[in-house]
């Protein structure tokens, strides 16, 4: 191709040829991070939202948009270790919008931000002929505390700090109501308010360093959050170390109702590929990793091992379903 | 109207209305302040561009559209007093753009972002019906020399750092390039080049702390940058500062051409309406900005002082123009 489209060359490609532009130690993480002042980093990420692509009108009230919006790019900072400070919010809209549509969506991000203590310190609002939704948050850590996908050891157990596929189950009963026949009023919600109303895992990060200054150093990490999905966030963290995993597909966690709803196959398919749970996935020595599951609690879960091999393989203990080499390419992407 | 739209209300409207879901303290200057440390402050600034709304082929190659989203955000920062720190890119992207259009554009941002050592440090690329450029830049600054809007004192001097209209005479020139026909290429070519590939002025901030520190405390600073008209700066700092200020129009520093090119009228609107010059407009003591434009030299100028009448004024010692009163109203307005 002379003259290729972004189309042609997909957001993976178009990004590879960006990264000239950029330095190299900052990206490739779920937010960036500089060292502004000793002992303290300022992590940064960014996220853009396009109406019909991102969100619809179908499955998302404007409250829901906002809560979803802020909830993702929280989940980035605690991908990496980070406190958050606040966000900034540029909003592209058509003048045909209603005013209440805009209150509702700042409405919806607020609510989530304000569990979290964080505040919107400003932004930007111009015309567009669609909605856009550009969000840029920025938190702290200390240098030491960052969370890097680069850092996963072969040994290391694979630890989620909760259950996987109960946002695309919910995103499922939105689109398909009539699918949750199996399911009464109560999981229903539950399932759907895991879709509309996601909760990102800052609460697990002192719980996390607390454990770690009881082990003697050097104790590796490595993490990023599953919300382009369980099987893209392992894929991710084994590319950027350059190893693989072995994944025990009865060791993930799913949401319980699935077993009355869904096949174990489909109810696999949601877990590892559905995306937008906002959970966090991290890479550590096995006895540091069963103390965190054992305090994180419900849906926490050891759910592999890394190995050296360069392959992530799904393993069936039970045999019902064959051995499967995940992929990247499976996973979400943007311009598909 | 019990429903409005956006456009009924306009972007002022909006954002008064969404003011309350951000902290009142934060917001309102070029940037938000956070004291992140002891003798620090993180300085954010956000911009959103929209294709057609913001920027056009027809007057912009996408070299110069990175370029001036760059130098947009980077001005904004200066403004505040801030040094930078790093930009993140929101690309919103219809997949039959050419991938070269897209190098371009951060091609261009970064010819800008170089010349003043800031990184790209993350960003997000996603599909879109309409290219989207939205940008986050932050810096620090320490927390004594943030430079806000609110401060204007009266008997102030007011200081422009530059000569104001260029930018608006390079697009006239893009736009009807048959209205300078009393202009030579070199001519042109400064015009041109003054709205294509605007300096952001940085360069003003060690000139400025220089001085202050050979002045004894409290010395008051307040300025914004002019990116929306020098008319809007004024009028901005007024408002926030509870002042008013007189301006005598022949102190205004324009493009010598401009008296080759334009009526005396014309060249006053483009120097208070054009905007995009993103110079830098500051009210502070006599001496100290007899000093500084001193100490700037081409294009710096005083132009007013800061009175305490409510309104701002535009007089010509001349009497060729009638004093006129400045309103927000007549400077740039997103939405209308």
């Amino acid at each position: 191709m002379t003259n290729p489209q972004v189309k042609d060359i997909g957001e993976q490609g178009l990004l590879a040829r960006l990264q000239r532009f950029c330095p190299p130690e900052i990206i490739g993480d779920d937010a960036a991070v500089l060292l502004t002042t000793p002992g303290k980093s300022l992590v940064v990420t960014t996220d853009v939202l396009v109406n019909e692509v991102h969100f619809s009108d179908v499955t998302t009230s404007p409250e829901d948009a906002g809560w979803r919006a802020a909830a993702a790019n929280l989940s980035d900072l605690a991908a990496m270790g980070a406190s958050p400070l606040g966000i900034t919010v540029g909003l592209g809209i058509p003048g045909e919008v209603s005013v209440s549509w805009v209150e509702r969506l700042y409405q919806g991000m607020t609510e989530c931000l304000q569990r979290y203590n964080t505040p919107i310190v400003g932004g930007d609002i111009v015309r567009s002929p669609v909605i856009t939704l550009s969000i840029t948050a920025f938190g702290q850590a200390h240098p030491d505390q960052i969370i890097r996908r680069a850092a996963a050891k072969v040994g290391d157990a694979i630890v989620v700090t909760g259950i996987h596929g109960a946002s695309r189950g919910g995103l499922e009963l939105l689109l398909h109501p009539e699918s949750g026949t199996n399911l009464n009023d109560a999981q229903k919600t539950a399932l759907i308010a895991a879709h509309q109303r996601p909760q990102p895992r800052l609460d697990v990060l002192p719980i996390l360093w607390n454990i770690f200054a009881s082990y003697p150093p050097p104790l590796t990490l490595a993490g990023m959050d599953s919300s382009d999905g369980l099987a893209d966030a392992v894929v991710q963290i084994c590319r950027a170390s350059g190893v693989g995993a072995m994944l025990e597909s009865r060791q993930i966690p799913l949401p319980a109702v699935f077993a009355h709803w869904l096949t174990p196959e489909k109810s696999l398919e949601y877990a590892l590929y559905g995306g937008e749970d906002f959970e966090l996935v991290f890479c550590l020595p096995k006895a540091p990793a069963v103390t965190l599951v054992q305090q994180l609690g419900r849906g926490a879960a050891i759910i592999g091992t890394i190995t050296s091999s360069s392959a992530v393989v799904l393993h069936d203990e039970n045999r019902k379903i064959p051995d499967q080499v995940l992929s990247l390419s499976q996973g979400f992407q943007h311009f598909s």
